[in-house]
């Protein structure tokens, strides 16, 4: 599963989801027509189909799929399967009624919806399991067919009985006894301790967002959602087993949201390609940037953009979300150059009936062309010619790395240690957002078991939670000469989301070669408390700071003045073997971040690509050997903005040599090949 | 029950609601004499009164009404029955609990307050047929009593079991087969399909708002608020054969709120006169003048203000929605003067316990005049003496009609289509004030089954759906000379609220001459996006425009310019027969409709009354021979407003000759008679 | 338990609450240890322990509490045991889960966090005298304790099945037969009448916020808040019972809130000294000021602060509402000063686990000081020198007395008479704040029951209702020399909050010699409507206005200019033997409250202290003789602030002789001392 989809396939991959199933049969060879016009090479199918494979309960009926997928395949469309577990049939909800979602507060899914069903459910998991299987036995091997989707942009956490069962179960899994999980949780206050699993309650934890609405106990919290998050891993991989009986088509489905309740990460382990459903509009392109760069470095291999908007999209019951030609043009550039193989358009034909009628769509239901048909068979046309040679000098790997993750993003919903503070929002806009400003070339990381070893220096702002092994490996990260720049917010909770008893940043400790002295919240009095650094800059911080105690081997960088903390080490370094360990006590207010972050990067020798504001993307392309062949440069703004690059080669779309300095029009998107590749 | 309340009766009717019930004995006549004292001559008694009537199952006691009835024959004051089922006595509500209301969410709703019912139980209704005819046949024949009211505000949608079984009935009554609903519907997807009616779920479909609560299928989200409205006209309908057993007297009820969830043409149909609760400020009388406009349409006689403020309404919870005695007397006169022939203050002694103590009245509960006293003598003073002039001389039919619809509401409501739209602020704020600023005397038009035959021109803007029927109407009225304005968001679904599949406006593409070619968004782009016409002026839009496709005989009035319709036909005319149909592709800001809607009447031969600020009413009045007798000015504004108007006549009220054009005070009202009238 | 809680302990108690169950026993000697460091010699214990008392039903452990008992008295620090029935064990909920709290709106509480019982519940009043029993038995003669306080912050009120049957016994003690209830609250109306108590819903009764969430009847709102109330009561005496079968210490509790819910005079009439859980922030100190006031009256002896924030507060999820050292050395003085002479912080150590990690305490969860030790240190060396002089000279008797009431707040959460309105807020900003304003020395009182002798002039604005009973002590107290200022908004409901059906202001008119003439809302429209003092002043008013008619014996101070009222009396007097009645017929906006206040006291004899900005306490002290011998003066401005004051004094804090007048640094406390005391 390796390199790119299909060694006989070079062209990048364009295409939309089509569901055919809603209309009569003579529809059909106009649809493919009309994709054929505009150069359309893939299609997703079925996702939503099952009423129309399994009619009754036990009867199958594939014909009109195969008769499909055959068409596809003489108007040379290739296919991605989708699995149809989003949207289970009437007599399955009506005669198995425990397959119905359970909201928190009580209240139970009805049928017409998508997403109605409780994943952690037996006897859905054992309906899932027999269409799937039936679909991948029947269709899978069908030559028009190259991938699969499971189910469509799943989320979401049950609460019914059967839920509260496997969640008991799942905590007697984890911490054998009671007493264990009392003592782990620290229960042995409010008369919280349990005497049996079975007391625990199955509270709300729809972690993700800015506060979870119920205020229960964090490790409670915490606990739920790895738990319902383990739900949703086994039941895509009961999926996949089913799949791969009999298919040998890489599988992937369409994650959505950000830092949400769902660990994306846990669940494109079991995946063969990691998938977005990202949609954008032209105000903030900007906000889908750490997604991309986030989720290129999952998988070693291109990722697919499973869904984005073709021309608007929106809620469902608004046309809104503006998209123009040019927007859609650079949108779906940005996603082929930054490491993206596959655009699927959301979607081919507007539904002539149901809750998404107004979404933006290629054509409407009466079969005339909506807006933008010309930048599409422009993307499908420009893809083709310059997919060999994308794929052949893909993305390379960065030097600078940005730790995240997303049950630092729970932790923070669950205590958001500032009014309307977002995990999500603080990540893309103060600490990503400092290497865009600087055009530093980087990966965002986002799970714990990621190597290390490709870089050179590591930012780990903001994540409450460490485990011992990580840190383990960071410190022999840096003793081979990593920098390492920790902070705010880094390692004051356990992995259970409690605070340390002995060291306040536990592990952590050792590596920073010292530990907090005060910690103090600056909240409504930023003004009185700056962050000094050797006398010449100062920056303003926010919520939260910590002091270091100064003790030998550790070197001070920056001073609080002003406020609790007046004098004492806000900012220290601590070498370890090669290499050394940075830490913020608090948040550098003011830009204050990117003027670190670019000097810290330019300490570990790493350096920025280029000059240009941060919404214009710098993107290099390095062949096999790793040098660097080529630069993609996409202005997401809608003015002219100047770019600054030292690059010797020629715009492949204009065919003109870059100039190494140059004013791009609003929107344009260039694609620089060597002029000496090798 | 054509023209007015009695020939006996010449004097225009004004009264108030009273609840005696709350009373002693010893109090009525103190109270029969204030009413006296203040010239009121009818009162709304007993809507509430249930319990009293009913104190315990199967025995009644209307001894005490009959009693009141003499009082009020007596003093003078005639009156309005209500029946008293917006408030089942405890008796019934406990020993029946199925006849309470389910809330969409499930809760039921408990004793001790108002329309705590549900209106489809069939042993509500049971009860409510009992305690109605019993009433008809003690008081209805009292000469005292001059009408009766059904219920109360009546409003609301029921969720509960016996209403979802009904509505399954009611589903396969309409369908006949679920096969039918499947493919009317379009369930082909998503696995929506229903095997069995049963299994349709009864989702919330409170209609009528911004938005929907819950998102569900549109074409059952409006089946189901279908389904309510008829239930709600087969309650109607039972009081009503009830009542016409034993009385004559014509039967109203006071509808609510503007297009909501209560399709008030659908059940005005079983009722002889329009009734309306309204209550105003003096900052936002103008918000209240489509509902008069509509109201005076519905029914071939004069409608009914039920219920409006004395001096101040609110809530309940507050002393608010100020009103004072000049605001008062504007607002009654501008309801006389717009067509109406009663005026029910709401309401005459403030309760001295329960929900609703600091509602304005007429008295306290302690027995004082509350403000505005000297007000309310006036207008009832003046209403004795212009009444006989103002019954001969009602306002004319208009030349110029806005058609409107609640199942439009519904469908935005739906679908709002923006942010925040509001089909009934829409119609209020774009269309119907178009023809006030131009001081074009228009009726809004309510219902499908309205006839056009007087009309010149016809507005239809905002209706996705038309019925075939209709259509064909409207094409017949073309064809002999009338001139239909359609557009902008008018005919793009079906009368399920599903797209159309061949053409885009579905049957109205004949009327056009065309379809559209290219439909989109411009919301966030409004600045990029204008409509021009034939170079002299051009507009902004807003949400969603459409271009025509430029056929043969189709005239291209205006185009856009910039956008994704640049250069295409934005405002088409074509013309069939003697008429002709024009169609705006999208809205025209910036005063567009206004201009527009004023040129097109001039073309279609109807002109301005005169000039005035949109709120100073102008209201034409006409003898049997339909010629122009007087006019009735109102200004709404709490500024002096100048009047421009080309007629020969004396005031009414001040004696004083018409000059022609004069400054009106703030609040100023004015009778124009013609000095000549045959 | 009159005066100070111990003779032999003369300084002032200071400390925290500590939660030595979450950490192990070798931890417990480094916490007294650091609470001897500064100075603490008082901590609450054990208000959450349940479960480590009593792990399994019936079987009891307190070894593990005398051991922590001994060791505190060994380091000398006092201990308030905390009864722990805030949170019962899952044994508990599990077994008997009839105790568990069920909301308004249905769903019961889970375990896991506090007050998730029924305080109805039979049963859990059961088990709770079983373990506070016991714990009295086993710790309450322990040389270390005391005092004791019940739960933890009580609130919330009930609406299960068992409370319900228990509502209608409570009415049917109340009103006796149905009948009287239908008459009391007005039900013959809507149908509303009742056959049997048990029809009666147990509606949502949330009052005290801006709105009671469920419109239903007022009176059966307010029956249902008292009934709660009532169950309080008895929850909280059947604990005192336990207690003082085996414990003479004080008891009280942790009231919170201003003018929520619980009635806190009702329930504090059970305990022996007067609590309060008081959070304060630099920017709002003042906020706090009102309950302090209220605080020292209802108790014939000194106040208990009994959670106050050490640094920071905040609702456990952020670290906020920050609190430096200067903040909070001028806001634990504010309480000694204004009548505490206990001080507990919330709280010792950060909790290592659970829901309010992020809470301010005095030292963290790895054991490290967090901010603003040094300031606890000062307040506690401070407290232990001043002690004994402050226990010698309280805050003596005011002349001037606010009259208040929950009920009151109660009322306007039910009707809040204009939008946003709330009670609370009124009384802090326009009643409260024109009695600082003028430096007048006053007490709340916040009883019916509070004897009245000891003052000049009473103010009683925003009461609805006062009761027969308090009308004729108030009328006997003006007889022999008080004066009484009424209104606004005073007198105009029953006790039952139905209105007066004889006069409009009830038993009040004959006190006020004359009644409402007009009432009338200003409300959008005060800007038409003056209060005017002969011809001298003039006020604007607010939302609601009465006029009184002009009677003999009655002198107009005021008029109305303008508005409904024009040229009636807006402010009247009327004398009764030696004192006099002022009633106030609107509010006095444009600071005319304050100014009319102060001409109001110094007519009765009743003078300002100093003068000051009214965000500068100035407080009196007298010894046991009555006369003045000292002023605490405490600067709650972060900005420097003049005062003068004319009293020959020195500071016990710098040591330097007060000058009379002097400019007060930000947050600067001063307790001048008199030179010459005797």
């Amino acid at each position: 599963m390796s390199a790119t989809i299909s060694p006989s396939n070079s062209s990048l991959l364009i295409g939309a989801s089509w569901y055919p199933e809603m209309w009569s049969e003579s529809e059909w060879p106009k649809d493919l027509a009309k994709m054929q016009e505009i150069g359309f090479n893939a299609v997703r199918l079925f996702e939503f189909a099952w009423k129309k494979f399994e009619p009754r309960e036990g009867e199958f009926d594939f014909a009109w799929a195969i008769d499909l997928l055959d068409r596809c395949q003489e108007a040379g469309i290739r296919v991605m399967l989708g699995t149809p577990t989003a949207a289970p049939p009437a007599w399955l909800t009506t005669n198995y009624p425990e397959v119905l979602e359970t909201k928190a507060d009580g209240p139970v899914a009805t049928h017409g919806k998508r997403k109605h069903y409780n994943h952690h459910s037996a006897t859905y998991r054992h309906f899932c399991r027999k269409i799937v299987g039936e679909m991948a036995r029947r269709l899978g091997g069908h030559p028009a067919v190259f991938s699969w989707q499971i189910d469509n942009e799943m989320s979401g956490f049950d609460y019914g009985e059967e839920t509260r069962k496997a969640f008991h179960g799942w905590l007697e899994k984890r911490y054998g006894t009671v007493e264990t999980l009392n003592e782990t949780w620290g229960l042995n206050f409010w008369s919280q301790a349990y005497d049996r699993f079975d007391q625990v309650p199955l509270c709300t934890s729809e972690v993700g967002s800015v506060e979870v609405p119920e205020r229960h106990h964090p490790s409670l919290i915490i606990a739920i959602a790895r738990f319902q998050n383990d739900g949703w891993e086994s039941f895509i991989r009961a999926q996949c087993e089913e799949i791969r009986q009999h298919s040998q088509a890489p599988i992937t489905t369409n994650m959505t949201g950000y830092f949400g309740g769902m660990n994306w990460y846990q669940q494109n382990e079991v995946l063969d390609v990691a998938g977005y459903s990202m949609y954008a509009d032209v105000d903030h392109y900007h906000y889908n940037l750490p997604r991309f760069d986030r989720m290129r470095r999952q998988k070693d291999r291109p990722f697919w953009l499973l869904e984005t908007a073709p021309n608007w999209s929106g809620g469902g019951r608004q046309w809104n979300i503006h998209h123009d030609a040019g927007g859609v043009r650079a949108f779906s550039w940005l996603s082929y150059l930054l490491g993206g193989e596959l655009i699927l358009y959301w979607q081919w034909r507007s539904h002539w009936a149901g809750q998404e009628m107004l979404h933006g769509t290629h054509v409407t239901s009466a079969g005339n062309w909506a807006p933008n048909k010309d930048a599409w068979a422009q993307i499908a046309r420009e893809g083709r010619e310059l997919g060999p040679w994308l794929q052949e000098n893909p993305p390379p790997k960065a030097e600078v790395g940005l730790l995240t993750s997303f049950e630092a993003g729970w932790g923070f919903s669950i205590d958001p240690v500032d009014t309307g503070m977002q995990y999500s929002h603080r990540i893309r806009d103060d600490f990503h957002a400092a290497f865009l400003e600087n055009q530093l070339w980087r990966d965002i990381i986002c799970s714990e078991s990621a190597p290390l070893d490709s870089y050179k220096i590591l930012f780990a702002p903001m994540l409450p939670s460490l485990s011992p092994k990580r840190v383990d490996e960071l410190r022999a990260w840096v003793e081979k000469g990593g920098v390492l720049v920790t902070g705010p917010l880094t390692g004051y909770r356990t992995e259970e989301f409690t605070a340390h008893r002995e060291q306040e940043l536990g592990p952590l400790t050792e590596l920073l070669g010292t530990d907090t002295e005060l910690g103090f919240t600056v909240q409504w009095v930023e003004d009185r408390c700056r962050i000094v650094f050797s006398g010449e800059e100062s920056y303003a911080s926010r919520n939260w700071c910590v002091a270091f105690a100064e003790k030998e081997g550790v070197e001070v960088l920056a001073r609080y003045e002003g406020g609790y903390g007046d004098g004492r080490a806000a900012v220290i370094a601590h070498s370890i073997g090669q290499g050394k360990v940075i830490a913020l006590g608090g948040m550098l207010m003011e830009g204050g971040y990117a003027t670190m972050a670019r000097r810290f990067c330019e300490e570990a020798g790493v350096f920025p690509m280029g000059q240009a504001n941060l919404r214009v993307m710098l993107i290099p392309r390095a062949n096999a050997g790793g040098r660097v062949t080529g630069y993609g440069i996409v202005n997401l703004r809608e003015e002219p903005s100047e770019v600054a690059l030292d690059f010797a080669g020629t715009d492949a779309f204009s065919g003109e040599p870059w100039p190494g300095k140059k004013t791009l029009a609003p929107l344009q998107v260039l694609l620089l090949r060597a002029d000496n590749p090798e």
